[in-house]
């Protein structure tokens, strides 16, 4: 049980490696074959995963190099912020990294993108790694290169686009996430399903019981196929020019609703119930039928995820959409699903459109 | 009198212009070249720039775009620094700057070097236009790619490869610049010289009158020739991997004297002195001959450059060369002339080489 894909840039070079085990009994053999021997490296991650984790990761990282450090913030997207990246780069500068150093991001989503844009902004940039621990992570952000940090109350806003070295992930990890963590998880995973393969989202569904049992055998065939999915993807546009935005799929609600209620629901949740409301308008637009919209309801539900919200207020939900990164000039870029496993940027999607759907989400008809 | 280079990424592929014009005549038709009509544009620039030229460019953007805006910081380096990109992403944020709006760096290498990074970081990337309006700024910082801000002491400490879409200079504008700012970017002129074409620097040396009377004639060549050995150097190592880092001549110990230093001497001043270093090592070194040396020594008076500072602290800027960025493992990676219009990285530089360089700098024999 052992998969690697490699991913490509623009003009077809490698740039690196996705290794999916279940343990993390071959990281120091990934970390030999990237000539780390004669480098510092800095093991960043947050309280959480360093107590279950940590020195684990940092006794591979000590074998492998001149030089190994860990640098450990506190967890939680609160964390995800300028301060937490200006403390990295104090904690770098201390210990004399330079050019040619190299981080690892041991965590969850926070983890790797703080750590990213850390790596992307240090020196104008050095190399780092991500090693993956949550479902989210795993599925969905460690790959791609999107990295960045929250400002001001608004997601991601400062960010790069910066790619790995390597990403290393171990699916063991995802038995110490709680129920609600891994569930999250599951959001963008539904998601790689509905905006590019039906057979996967049919795969989910029938073996719903075995994934939430955390059966080896079903978290390495969705750690590889959610890869295959997002590698397909970002391959195409590296710097989400196009095609790319297909995976905000859910994310246009989603993050504006994660924004009023991020101590309540986990991003993946918000996604969920984002999902709930672009279905809607696909279904409302004519794209997917009745019976589609509410499969897919059902489908999260599955999965335990939340795909309506009481607690939103439609008016500052809207508003907080329209002052997100995924506007092009006065149009919103509207993720919508011409059919299940086929998602479609739609200019067309008015602010009534979306009104109706944030209603829908409120659990109004 | 109108000079226009194209610089192209590593595939070949056009990336952007570099226009070099006596006014700012024909800014107008290059914006709208980039298409901006539909865009909102930021014009960033500090207080000393603004008062001379702010409004007149911000009336040239209202003409050509959606939206013009400008953010104004305090002039001088106190300002690079995080706290000030923080103040522009939170403007930016104010005004509804999404991912298709643009920045514009009207000012010298502060401002050029601090929008770059706010651009290059802002919602993972936005596109930026560089003004630059010193003879630092349109002899070295405004092409290349290279942005970031200082931290924590560290000069540029905090950045990113980026590149702008176009760069748009006057030479008119060197006649508003103090004696001072305009002879410490003399600094970088020589050092282009010295380090790729033997040629450049002997024009310097005879038309050394007409340059310090800033004749246009003098002006445009020396941008031209500037722009032309600049654009030789980053096409061949946009990341600074290798060739590249010859353009830090005399900089390994002018950065450090800087941070020391910055009150007194500008930065191109601090390269001088630095460069009087990096000439005495590669004399020492039996690269170059004695009146080379010498011969380097008084072309930088000319221009009235510094080359001695007395008022240095052997060991603190030895200590400080060490925590430098320049670094590779535990080897400085030294920038020495094999002949005058040649520079070669040397990892062979000693301490003791330094040091020696250092007393030379400060006067004694």
């Amino acid at each position: 049980m052992s998969e690697r894909l490699t991913v490509h840039d623009n003009n077809g070079r490698n740039i690196y490696d996705i290794v999916i085990e279940k343990d993390f009994s071959r990281l120091k053999d990934e970390l030999l074959k990237l000539n780390i021997k004669e480098k510092r490296v800095c093991v960043v991650t947050e309280t959480t995963v360093d107590s279950i984790y940590g020195d684990g990761i940092l006794n591979i990282v000590r074998e492998t190099s001149k030089e190994a450090y860990k640098f450990v913030f506190q967890a939680g997207e609160g964390s995800k912020n300028l301060y937490t990246v200006k403390d990295l780069y104090t904690f770098l500068i201390a210990n004399h990294f330079d050019r040619k150093d190299i981080l690892i991001a041991l965590g969850g989503g926070v983890v790797g993108d703080l750590t990213g844009y850390g790596a992307a902004t240090y020196l104008r940039g050095i190399d780092f790694i991500q090693v993956p621990t949550t479902l989210l992570a795993q599925s969905d952000s460690s790959v791609g290169g999107k990295t960045g940090v929250d400002f001001d109350g608004y997601k991601n806003m400062v960010g790069a686009f910066y790619q790995p070295k390597l990403v290393y992930m171990s699916t063991d990890t995802l038995k110490t996430l709680t129920d609600k963590e891994y569930l999250s998880g599951m959001g963008e995973v539904v998601k790689h399903g509905l905006i590019r393969d039906r057979e996967f989202y049919n795969w989910l569904k029938e073996n719903a019981s075995d994934i939430m049992n955390k059966k080896d055998e079903c978290l390495q065939y969705m750690a590889k196929t959610n890869c295959y999915i997002k590698r397909a993807v970002v391959e195409n546009d590296f710097k989400e020019q196009g095609e790319r935005a297909v995976l905000n799929f859910g994310h246009t609600l989603g993050h504006s609703i994660e924004k009023f209620l991020y101590e309540i629901h986990l991003h993946g949740e918000c996604v969920a119930i984002g999902m709930n409301g672009a279905a809607y308008i696909s279904y409302k637009k004519g794209y997917i039928s009745k019976e589609d919209y509410e499969d897919i309801l059902n489908t999260l539900k599955l999965f335990k995820l939340p795909v309506n919200e009481n607690r939103i207020d439609v008016d500052n939900v809207l508003k907080a959409t329209f002052s997100d990164k995924k506007m092009e000039g006065e149009k919103i870029k509207f993720i919508v699903l011409k059919e299940i496993g086929n998602a479609i940027i739609d200019k067309g999607v008015s602010v009534l459109d979306m009104k109706d759907a944030l209603y829908k989400i409120l659990g109004e008809e």
